[in-house]
């Protein structure tokens, strides 16, 4: 029988701001990028969103990010790469604290925002993410996109890989995501959403852009968190994949 | 035989910026309180200090403070307890991983500036400390002062306490310090901080401002690590202790 | 002809979060209180509501704050008086720019949040807020509560002063606020905030909270815009005001 | 006569930490580039800087930065324009409070770290600077490199331009630095920085790493503040300036 992961941001608020329907979407999904605190994420969310993952068995991962609350991680930075490791270390061991307390533990990494989108081709930043990850100890698995330098060189260095896939965004003949701001790049009809989700959880394919069917082998699918109605298509998203014969439940 | 515990505050520089000599005072105390990134303290530096603390056999503990870079924690804050014990998990855990890399752990955990002043007689942020030590885990030992709150409240909680005393500080007659800003409450003369340190390793006594001798029974003397001259002064204060039969040692 | 201001804070959002509905308060409220920087409100965010609110004719105020994101200015700080008047006359600076490039300018200074609990009753700080706002020039009028502090002294300073009444909060007999947490000390009907806004303006009375009718004298009344409603509840009391004979209109 | 200007960054200390001698530069330079928070620079040090150089006749510049006290504005980010052009005009609207206070204005912008590499070549993010000054209003005159981008916008949109040399950098033949950490791109010899000085003013040229001397027009020579013995070897510029028969006086 084929599974999948779901993945969600969660706990993106900072302080007063809330982002995130974090309880709506641990109802949903297996595996929980709970943010560290450099792009969001205060300890006393942290805290909460580790208490809510592990009393309904949802995997915690760390979300790790450029030090950047005002532009959300989302703006690449040149960070040298030693600060970097110890930054990505850094995130880690403060969250591990409330996946601990929670009787849970982080259980894997992954990347966000602009962090992401350059581990995908830069060499030293995605060595640095690695060598924070192993500095973290415990042989994290690391969530990302297939084909990137980041979990290239994760799995040279003895750490697990994951692999994910975004149904909600449109991909390129060559398996890379068409960047935001593009047309067309991300999907917006629900209906749609959820098919490519059956689609690649059960075929592993999904339908370029250019109409063509590629291949996009994913052991995670990720849905969005922070946009109206995000919660209900997570749940249709969920219910198909399970009509469809797909089991739902978190690779770690 | 007599031993006592060398403590100081190390790592207290952030990014571009440096406060204290570390690798200095690394080679004279037994104990490193280490910055945590809330009031001073980047995570290159953490790392680096805790490796060089692990290979001198300095014991590593987590100098927790309130989130105010600008401030350097000196400024007494009304954090709601419920964000104030997880800010301090939050420092703990991150320091944790730094020190586990380095072949260590977290060995203690001291609160720094402000909130080591609030919780000697704050309930509520005292117990706000001993539930963020207690949601760290590993029932840490907490260093404070002699009779104050978070002692009181962390030694309820069944953890470790560890008191401590300043041989550059005045004290009053009921062995509480002379606070900063009045006359005389710094003892700036190196011959009387060397004294004083070996008066209270030995008898577990001081002169205080009065001229009375009381009793201030502390396992660990705190040195300053922000001073000109700091390594100096903590070279002489243990080459003095040693010369006194006084055992210079980690109480963790 | 009577009349009254209705103030409320805005463009309390940072970066990716957003808090308040800017442009629908800025249809309702005479004079904006725009976050500067220290508890919340962006430069862009500044910017925007600036241009938002001269093209209303809308007043734009400092909404100065203690340095502090991640509480929202919420949690009271020992902040040293030079360093408190330098972040005033910074903030009140900053915003500044914005509303000139805006074809305005900066009206007036409202403390927010702890800080402008502190400044009703702390001496120290009172003084410090008011050296801060004539640091940044102009004669700024200063908003706060009846018989505070700031105001006294910024009277004696000879700024301008300006009185401001809540009609969603209750009052003691002495007419001072009950304190936020205490039962009933939000009046949570609609109706009532909407008359009491109406009794505030055109007789300078409230009923207390012991039923006794006390005076409160204010230029401004205050209007929440970070709850649901908000603006819905704004545009109520506008128009009854209005309705009422009240002239709205900026006190500035 | 030949005339020159001296600039160097100040004030870039923050809260507790310290970096540059204010009072000793401030003693030798005509133009004080002052750190507006963003790398650098707490209001209460903006406000002692402005009155230093106000009561010294030394102009006043805004240091504007990305905002990254961990990085202290030396790692490049990617800031949407818009954004950039904000935060500029926020950082010069905070210091011109103080400069305003202390007698002076405001005289000019000059980038700070990794924002003034970037708007050599960086067409978007140097128009985003040059939309922040515009913002700031008053035709504040740019501190650049010569063909920068920055100025090339600057001059188009109706700014003064200002050019500056680095008499402690190795130049390539065309006119632009060697790049830090490449080697010899630093002068460390202070009589060969003290030689360049004066070719610089008075020729216009210096000799390159290649041994030939190239043409480096600048109205502005910078000296570095944050290394040991920088005052000396700035005061040993201007005095060699001097002797020279060159002015040393502000541009603005």
């Amino acid at each position: 029988m084929t599974s999948i992961d779901l993945n969600a941001d969660l706990g993106e608020g900072f302080g007063r701001w809330r982002l995130t329907d974090d309880e709506g979407l641990l109802s949903v999904v297996t595996s929980a990028n709970v943010a560290c605190g450099f792009h969001a994420g205060d300890p006393a969310t942290m805290r909460r969103v580790c208490e809510l993952a592990a009393a309904r068995g949802v995997a915690v991962g760390a979300q790790v990010s450029y030090r950047d609350l005002a532009g959300f991680g989302r703006r690449a930075m040149d960070v040298p790469p030693a600060e970097l490791a110890a930054e990505v270390a850094y995130q880690i061991g403060a969250l591990e604290v409330f996946a601990r307390a929670a009787g849970a533990r982080v259980a894997y990494v992954k990347p966000h925002g602009a962090l992401y989108n350059r581990v995908v081709h830069d060499e030293a930043q995605a060595a640095a993410v690695v060598e924070g990850v192993l500095l973290a100890g415990g042989a994290l698995p690391v969530l990302g996109l297939p084909g990137s330098r980041v979990l290239e060189l994760a799995g040279k260095a003895g750490l697990p890989v994951v692999t994910e896939a975004f149904a909600d965004r449109a991909y390129t003949d060559q398996g890379t995501l068409v960047p935001r701001g593009r047309d067309g790049a991300v999907i917006a009809d629900p209906e749609a959403v959820v098919e490519r989700s059956v689609g690649l959880a059960r075929s592993g394919t999904v339908v370029a852009r250019s109409g063509a069917r590629i291949e996009v082998r994913a052991r995670s699918l990720c849905v969005h968190g922070d946009t109206p109605g995000a919660v209900d298509l997570a749940r249709r998203v969920r219910e198909r994949l399970e009509a469809a014969g797909v089991r739902v439940e978190a690779f770690a």
